[in-house]
């Protein structure tokens, strides 16, 4: 049944920290996953990909400038791993709380040494529910830390490019890794506004079809993820913005004419997101409509029929009436009682009165226009 | 039938990029059309027009200082013509890449050695959807060289004006030929903006005359064109502004006085597209407005009919019931039972009742000015 | 009847280039009207009016520097006069242009000797259309030059304290008449307001009265019109704000104090011109209740005689069934056939049973307030 | 009765300018009232008020540097106090015309030697009018010229502070003065948005009470009223900051951290009346929605009575029919017309099976909640 | 009963400063708390506790520079505490009265040697009214004065932190104990943000389920809530800015990495804050489309069962009317009198016509989709 569809959505869940613990500490939830990292190790030549366990002396399998270092970390159970990056990479502890943290709005800021920066993944469920993850990513200058909740992702075409050296991407260092991830997730956005789009048209149809309360849902379901998806764009456009405008010497003059790319990408989407709102509200507006219409329409079949019929029943009723010609007990002749059901062609005539009285309530309908 | 009409409206299809492709990739659509490259070459007294199969060896045609070039672009299927813009004149793959993904906003950017822009040409089929389509334009010191994915498009006027050597288009370089024919696409919008406002005129004559649904798709659908053409004209007007403030020397002061008045153009659009949003949205409210009135205007002549005959039909109904005088197995006369139909003019009072009844909730309904 | 009254209504025509014209062309249509050409000399001390047939050796004219020139232009059919206008004060075609399209929105921009300005004058027509006028300024150092299509204007009390040689007006030179006309225009406006806030109180009264379908309408046309002053009256503000902060020495700072009153009039506008939209949508937003409360009566009324009257018909229903006593065949006697037909009382219980009945549903409607 | 008292209300009128009149000219109305003008003179040690007839020898009276003047003025029916300010004051006609043009917004305006400011101060007559009066400041060094149209205004309790000698107001000079009163007009506007606050919370009693039409006209009378404090108290922001930022030497900076604290309230009160509004457009939102569901009740009660007696009554017309089941002239048995009617139990049944529909119904009608 | 509920809501009162009292002036309610004052002493390694009884003498107090001082004041009836503040502390009675006027909004201000804050703490009371509460800091260099006006707060957290000597809050200083508080606040607004999303996540449920009246009440209630809350985190923001941009010396940049935090915090909620709104507009919207569709559904039973049977009802009338085939007083045959009635097969043939009408309007009805 289409309601248990509705029912069944996942509902957003913020995982909002618990009023007054110390800013800084590092919330680690009982259900999280066991890390697993992969750190890819690369260079214009050669590529290589190691699975890690922990973090433990990371710092000295990075240490080879030739190469340029992608730490991929996916699961967040072990405060231990946290400990690594604050002391090893000198992350500070309110960026540590910012990636466990994640309902965070994608944003760029410059620390001595490093650059933090997150983005959000979104992703379509089969059922269409709106999955928001948050990816975080920690720069330095020849290698780049990613940090994300879930094991599933929507990065593996990088992955790919990465592994079979096609382009830029093995040359350009961190900083370009950084953009091409960020890509990545801002193009995964256009995948899902497209759904989103064949929805509406899809709607749009049935609404010039058939038109039922699940348009009605449908519609306001796609705006209340559209909503989402905006809270999501805007801070991402700001995010690119900011980082065109940083001066760190992290993102090279090269890539920044890259993150422009993705900047205009950005500036498309929320233009996409607006445009499809817009339709929406116009389906709904259509859809009101549609309704008020229908009800006249029902309105319309009552009115005809109780008008046209509940006068001759009227009719009807009055020669029902049992007014005597004579008394029965005292067999007194009253001939101003109902003399015309006593006449040769009274039925006759009341049929044909009756007739007339039809035909002119439809005439006067049908120029109302309400047979149209 | 009206619906299919609107179902057969073509549906905007974004071609959006496989997320994940490498930055920069040239994309080149399957279905899309064998390039006809058309090279004008002019200046005040002389002009050529020379058709090209392909673009290679196009540095040496238009290497004479003498004269401005024009290369005119239709069709995208060469991925050896993106190689040599590529190559000879030096354009950076992503702009290549803005140029083949044909769904960017209009805007204006500056290169080392040429300048790109971006116009989108607006047309109404003659089915009234709107065509949206993409000219990118990239301009060096002398040389402009226009792009578009269709054979088709508005400029006619620009290539007659310059072949017939009228005016300033022969004298004032590549820069001014940029304008003209950016300010050609903008022109256009006029006509579009102009079809809308008389086809809302329309319907609002309709309105006043025998509104129907269509009234309301119809309505909407110019909405959701207006919303689609307010996509354009916003960032055309900044990209306008971009051109007016670039210290580029490709843009002479003297072409700058007349993009000044392009711009101008643009925001008169804008305002002309805001003015026809707020009418159409003028003509829902009163459509609205209307099938409510209907509605009150059906429900008044149920009410009415009903109002009065129920009660009628009701009496009637009294002295059809079968209460009797005398009890047909016993005989026992019960004097009690309806003695009115056993008066001589009990059917002439009860006439009487009735039609003062009628009367009376005729004047009742009349007070109430229902019958208005 | 009332329909006519809004079809009647003029539409407003925007009189839209030819795409692809040349930029500057200098458009003159069939229907323009010849130029009445008067030149007004005046100082401190002296005040002539000279009527011109043409523009032909107005150079000569107004050499005399002790004097202040104002031309004033109405009616367009003369290319020569444009031709002298471009030639003798060196204006540029594209502002030529701008004059002769009678679109534009008002603004100031200053030219290498000149400065030219655009102010609208609106006014309304007897049957409440509203006209949309341009008054097109070029402000030489002693000599101000204005345009006009029309031959009607609202200028006239301007041009009466100029010969009359009331104050200022005499003294201060063309900057101060450019800023005595746009305060005329603007002061216009207030009149226009003032006009619809009358109507719009008219219309409240109908809506508390008796309101009806033209309510809406009428409202809508306000509304309508709104708009299209709000279009005018935005960059008529930024207008005089361009010219505060002009350094143009073609407007003293004495002036400015003047330019700087006429800015807070335009404000005071904006400000009127959003309170009243708010009125109107006010209006609307009552009338749409009303008709929703007036439908509720309409029910209420209906469903308040079905109610009483349909239960009690089916009773007088149920006694005018023929369920025989007695068969007229066999004579078979039946008792159990409808015996309340013949108990003595019959007839009066059930008449007491109905009126029961009938005064239960009473009380019933009338605790739940319908009859309020 | 209800109407009447929206009727009554007063209306906005604006004294507009005829237009055309000359900038400048100082307009008195013929129903404005005779001046009545006070003197204050005061230091920190005396105080003494003296009434005067007019303004002439002013200059003389307010010469001693000792101390400072506030000369209030009300009522405006004399051309020869104007001419003073004019001539003893300096005072700019421009500004004369504004002070008696009395419809202008709240403004800060530096002159030279003298600054000019316009509060509007605000009250709720009796019957719930807004009363919205023009109150304005001439400020010199020491000397502080207050000017309003009525005999009534709010500035009481300043008068009094001024009189009884208390706090920093004898001592802090003109700047302060005007300060003073012009946060008493601000002070008074929290009065009159508690006033709204407490009637729109009445409001919403009534509405989950018994919701009627005045719910309607109320809210948006004070929506209207709201609309107008809002285009007061958005330039009284303004006014306080450009007070804030003038570098006037007629504000000390001691006073300006007072007025740091009258635009906090500004701001306070923008911020309230935004949430009145919004309270205001909520609390409309309920009662249509109110509406729609009393339609929805009316209509459940006409349709279950009506669903359930209409079948009944078609049953019981059945058995009201005549069908002979002998004909009367020949004789002739017709055993198959209606025999129903002759079956011992006949009536019994039938009435079994309409008890059986209505149980029906009234079951179906349980399920869908429509008793509810 | 439900009603009950709504009504039983407190109403927000703002203490609003009787027009006309001296600026500056101390406002003690009669109501107000007596004061409740904790003095915390501490630095890195002493924590210690003492509960005072007025503020007297508290300069001596905390004049040791090798600790930091929290005041932490509830309840404000002591006239001679504010006394304390405005000649120990030199805190200007301004500040004073914008402490005991607790209806300010969220601001920084920094005056001479100290700096003055305002937080609002908002509290969900059980039965789910919004609680505002004002809570004022005073910043010097080693000192916190902080004062609210109940006695109950959200700050339990912060003072166990601070007494169990965890982290940096004992190190950093008055200003991050300013910041540990405010964050507090700040974070305490996520739960109540939680439990709207949560109960708004019911009513959309209940909306799918079987939505009734109280869905638009309840949403009404928390978009109300959400608009005061609104008002408090935008100049929230507003505030943190404003630190973040002070160059005082009370708040370190070690404090301002950390305000940062809390200024992302704010805008995230913000981001909810909007979200969540759009949320209950959505769900209003939904309920009113429910209405509408739930009031088609109502008059298509009417519509169906009235089609059906009124003109049924119609056809029995007609046979139950009385027209005579023989005079009972003359007894002449009149043949043309209602000849069905006396027919073999008239009762079955009337029945069958009957059933086929009832069949083909069934048939109309399901074709039109009316039994869906």
């Amino acid at each position: 049944m289409a309601k248990s569809k509705y029912h069944s959505r996942k509902r957003k869940q913020y995982a909002i920290p618990e009023p007054g613990t110390t800013p800084g500490y590092v919330y680690i939830d009982e259900k999280s996953l066991t890390p697993k990292i992969t750190l890819h190790i690369y260079n214009q030549d050669t590529y290589e990909e190691i699975i890690l366990d922990n973090l433990d002396g990371i710092k000295e399998k990075i240490s080879d400038k030739k190469y340029t270092y992608w730490i991929d970390i996916k699961g967040f159970k072990s405060a231990r791993m946290f400990e690594v990056l604050n002391n090893d990479f000198n992350v500070h502890r309110l960026v540590l709380e910012d990636i466990t943290r994640s309902y965070h709005r994608p944003k760029f800021e410059e620390y001595d040494g490093y650059a933090f920066a997150i983005s959000r993944m979104l992703r379509l469920d089969p059922d269409e529910s709106l999955w928001n993850e948050q990816l975080s990513f920690i720069l330095t200058k020849n290698t780049l830390i990613t940090l994300q909740e879930n094991y599933d992702d929507c990065l593996g075409a990088v992955r790919k490019r990465l592994s079979v050296g096609k382009g830029n991407i093995r040359i350009a260092g961190s900083g370009y890794l950084l953009y091409a991830l960020m890509d990545m997730v801002v193009d995964s956005y256009f995948s899902i506004l497209n759904v989103w789009n064949e929805r509406l048209d899809m709607i749009e149809d049935r609404l010039l079809d058939k038109p039922d309360k699940s348009v009605m849902f449908e519609t306001q379901m796609i705006k209340r993820d559209l909503i989402a998806m905006r809270r999501v764009v805007w801070p991402e456009r700001d995010k690119m913005n900011d980082i065109l405008r940083s001066d760190s010497n992290l993102i090279t003059e090269q890539t920044k004419l890259f993150i422009k790319d993705a900047y205009d990408h950005c500036v498309q989407i929320i233009d996409m997101v607006e445009s499809i709102k817009e339709i929406a509200a116009t389906n709904i507006d259509m859809y009101l409509s549609i309704i008020s219409n229908r009800m006249n329409e029902i309105m319309k079949v009552l009115t005809i029929i109780s008008s046209i019929f509940i006068p001759l029943t009227f009719i009807a009723g009055i020669y029902g009436m049992n007014f005597s010609k004579q008394d029965p007990v005292t067999g007194k002749i009253m001939p101003q009682n109902m003399p015309e059901l006593y006449q040769e062609h009274g039925y006759l005539y009341t049929l044909i009165i009756m007739g007339a009285i039809a035909i002119l309530q439809i005439i006067y309908f049908w120029r109302k226009g309400w047979f149209k």
